[in-house]
């Protein structure tokens, strides 16, 4: 296990996580979960896609549904900073062997398409159709509020391995978690843009996307989320929280959306951008090392994960076997 | 199973719950407990007791601790409008059969002591010792912030007992929850101060103490407590919540204090005096009937009370056997 | 200047403070205002009346509008317990000399009309069409999410005589605040209900109702309250706040409707029947006398008001000359 | 007027505001205002001289308070990505014939004096001492609960001027605000770290620092700040707010310190670092162009600002006169 150092001036300049792309069954329940229960606002809709972004996104869309009959994920999309580093990007992708494609996007400037070492499948641009920012447009929020994407996390059966690829690309580290009986990371916090999440790994049967997180205003709007989805007959759906992370210092909620898929609303996210700031480490006897309080997640959210088309998922070497609400249950029960 | 007509001109006045008294084994550990983390403020202590009270009271007390090496509830205390419905009260009582006795207690004015039905200990007095109400004095405010003691739960054999008792003092049925499989009623919601809490009875052994309740201000004070509890390092003893009931509309959280008697927080309280207003009636199908969202309370929650001292407890005849956390996802596994 | 002894047995019941019967120019423009900036729902409209209700009330109305050219309050309206009291309660205005008339009014059972010693217009009823209480029905919560009538303040030329007729009945003072120059009271909060506020009374040239108050969530809600005044185009209409006040302890704000009625939004009531709490008296001196913070209330706050339909109003003997914004900062400028 | 091009390779990376070092009468008061009522933490204190941060900080300090007769700002502080960067910032000021010297000062890294064309005194470092974040360590939060120092804002004769000396440097234009009646840019916002702000300049008298800004929590911590001043004895000091920005969307409220510096707490900051954004315009008749709702800042509010240490001021070219409550008051009376 290591660490690896800090790349200040990467070969290019990615700015942010951005968007994810998914396919979903029911386009219509699936935009009534987005927009009535997290929150989201339909920017464009399509015979067979809904575009959707956060009400204090300016971006034409952070969250992509197609209409398909297997739900899965298409793509997690990053922005880089100019066209420019677009270019940059692909000659790097080129130098590790990995396939890089230039396509076509609705209202996204030029994109690329490659994958990670993995295979997970990327997608980048600089830029994309500006609309307006509703942050203030207060008669338009429903629901969870959602502001904008923040980040997405990846189950991985090579954490060490996906930290040493995007650090490579300047992501920097703001957290990780050990594993609780081997010397080896089950967890990494990787950011771009200042905050200690862009994209997160931990360890698990993967690459799989296990959740993609939006914003919003305080801990009263999780409470009015969950509290909206029972208003809306989906009070089922709340899989995990209100609750505090330790790692990460995040207020969460976890909902799974009407084919699985999992999206986070969460508050607290905190300022990084100093390199004075060392990644911390979270080892097994940490203070506060697993949620702050209650109990631990659900075995479904442990376990629980969407493919991304096409890709053949692999059983991680590391055999972490975190605590689990039902482990926790039977344990106490005795 | 029937639902008495309500007493709109009972024989004396009750006007409210007001406090309980229980025991503790360790004063420095409640004191901690209920001060750093529900956010009560100590009015007074001495040797053996400690009294406290929430932001917003201007009595003396609401909570008693006393020190004892087994943890249990002493009393449950009820405020009269005057004196004079002390009389009265004594006389009904009486008149049920029931001892009563005239009591000094620190700080309380003249102080009835008697049973209900049921055998469990009742106090009565209209008056105590007034100290500063201190809801605006927001350096003062901790944790979970408590400000006024609302009511209490109680588990009880007979619920339909329960409720013939109390509404012949002028007690008013705000909701009630019947049993899934029986024609009886499982849960009572009773009200005397025009909210719907004053008393609540559920099914269950006892009779015993399940909770008592204090309000708060917003939902996110709840959070607040919860992550102050982890703080603490008391993260464990969050049971339950933050959540929604569906009866009673409240937004809760529940802990476990260190002897484990049960203290909740919670908002979303409601004013309900009008007498056109008939029981709210939740049967087994009614929409958002347990909780509106989330999973079922964890079994701990629903089979564990605080015992009264001296007080044999008895098996309910109604077999209702409500889920349990442990119970669905038990059945989620399969 | 005298305080009167609290009334514990009135001859009759009065429960609370039930409702509004205002006249309005356009009943569209204040439907709107109600409803997307307030909060308040729409139980029923007619051609020339809307009929509203907070959020939380299971009752037909407690705001009344009624299309008219001439903006005014027609009636406040009350609640006692029973038909029984409003009998009692004829009887009693009858013997100060008042009139009564039974009347009928639409959605309240048996009502009667009469006038207090100032003459200005009431409304008794024991009852009101039940309609849902919507209090978790989330996604129709809007703009400042009035929960519940409160309050109205009266501008009164006789606050000692408004003091004696309304605790002859059995209202309790709660607090009161004295002139600055002169041994009287200036401003009393009477309640029934069991928090500081039913009806309360401030000297000035009247009556007049100053203004009228729902309950809501949090101190966010108020800010979103004002924030969605702004995006309806209405960000003028702010008149105060959100500030503290001292007395009464209330987080507010206020607004002014399409046709001048003050309505307020507000936090922070507290719980008091208790019989030894005494009044709180609130002197020239005292600490956190005015607002707590922040500065002193715009002129029109403190001298506009509306009239009552058909009443002459009256300057007050008590030349109390309250601070303004305008005089403080035209003191500061100095 | 122009707005400059974006520079999107700048010759050395600004990272963010970092800091300011101000000069105050009594350190004690001070101390306790930032501490009790801003809610900032003591990192250290000296005889004259106390450091301190945001609950959300890893940085040794944001706020540095030095003994004085006359209380004035002695520096603003912004970070930069590397001690590489230093240098070659140190060469572009050089080369702009600007004053450079690389000093010691306490708990920062390497360190440049400089300043900007107005004379502006100017500090950069690269790194500070790491202290512990305690962004979740609820027992210590405070008054307003300051978070992090996010910006400051300038008056400035010469906006202008300002506009093309920073963006030169980098920085990118968010919004922007246009003179009333001549075709000028009276106000600016700068960014480097990806949300609205870094480095505010509006039109007046200076250059002269009007406020510097941290991030709270949410709009009932905005409100707790003002109610822990009145508790604290200084409700006098609230100055502006709690209220809503049209540009810059933030909610705010602003105090004055013991030494009539202003200092802001605030929410609602977007995330802004997509190039294909263009800067905000907002003209005399963009709707919500002043706050949303509610009344014009007071005068002082307006023309108030703290000089910085041994720099004469001048009047702007540009005269335009901003509503101020006075004349809005003043207007209306009439």
């Amino acid at each position: 296990m290591h660490v690896p150092k800090p790349v200040f001036h990467p070969p290019f300049n990615i700015t942010r996580s951005s968007h994810v792309v998914m396919t979903v069954r029911d386009l219509k329940a699936s935009k009534h979960f987005y927009t009535e229960l997290i929150g989201l606002i339909v920017t464009q809709e399509t015979a067979d896609t809904v575009y959707l972004r956060g009400l204090e996104e300016a971006c034409h869309h952070s969250l992509v549904l197609k209409k398909s009959a297997t739900p899965e994920f298409l793509r997690i999309g990053m922005r880089v900073f100019t066209d420019d580093d677009l270019v940059k990007l692909e000659a790097w992708y080129k130098g590790q062997g990995l396939p890089t494609k230039w396509v076509e996007v609705p209202h996204q400037g030029k994109t690329l398409h490659t994958i990670d070492k993995a295979g997970m499948p990327l997608e980048f641009c600089a830029t994309m159709t500006v609309v307006p920012r509703l942050v203030t447009q207060f008669p338009l929020f429903k629901g969870g509020c959602a502001h904008r994407l923040d980040h997405y996390q990846i189950l991985s059966p090579d954490v060490q391995g996906a930290c040493d690829f995007y650090m490579a690309q300047g992501f920097r580290l703001s957290e990780y978690v050990m594993a609780d009986h081997e010397d080896e990371m089950m967890g990494i916090f990787l950011q771009r843009k200042g905050n200690p999440h862009d994209i997160v790994f931990f360890n698990g049967e993967g690459p799989r996307l296990h959740h993609f997180a939006y914003t919003t205003i305080d801990a009263g709007t999780l409470m009015r989320a969950c509290d909206t989805a029972g208003n809306l007959g989906m009070g089922g759906i709340v899989e995990r929280g209100p609750g505090r992370h330790g790692p990460g210092h995040a207020q969460y909620v976890y909902f799974r959306d009407p084919d699985g898929h999992r999206c986070e609303l969460f508050t607290t996210h905190y300022q990084i951008m100093d390199i004075e700031c060392e990644p911390i480490r979270w080892d097994k006897d940490s203070p506060l090392r697993k949620e702050i309080w209650g109990f631990p997640a659900v075995r479904s959210w442990v376990e629980d994960a969407s493919n991304f088309a096409g890709l053949a998922t692999k059983q991680p070497g590391l055999k972490e076997h975190p605590m689990t609400l039902e482990k926790f249950l039977a344990a106490r029960a005795k």
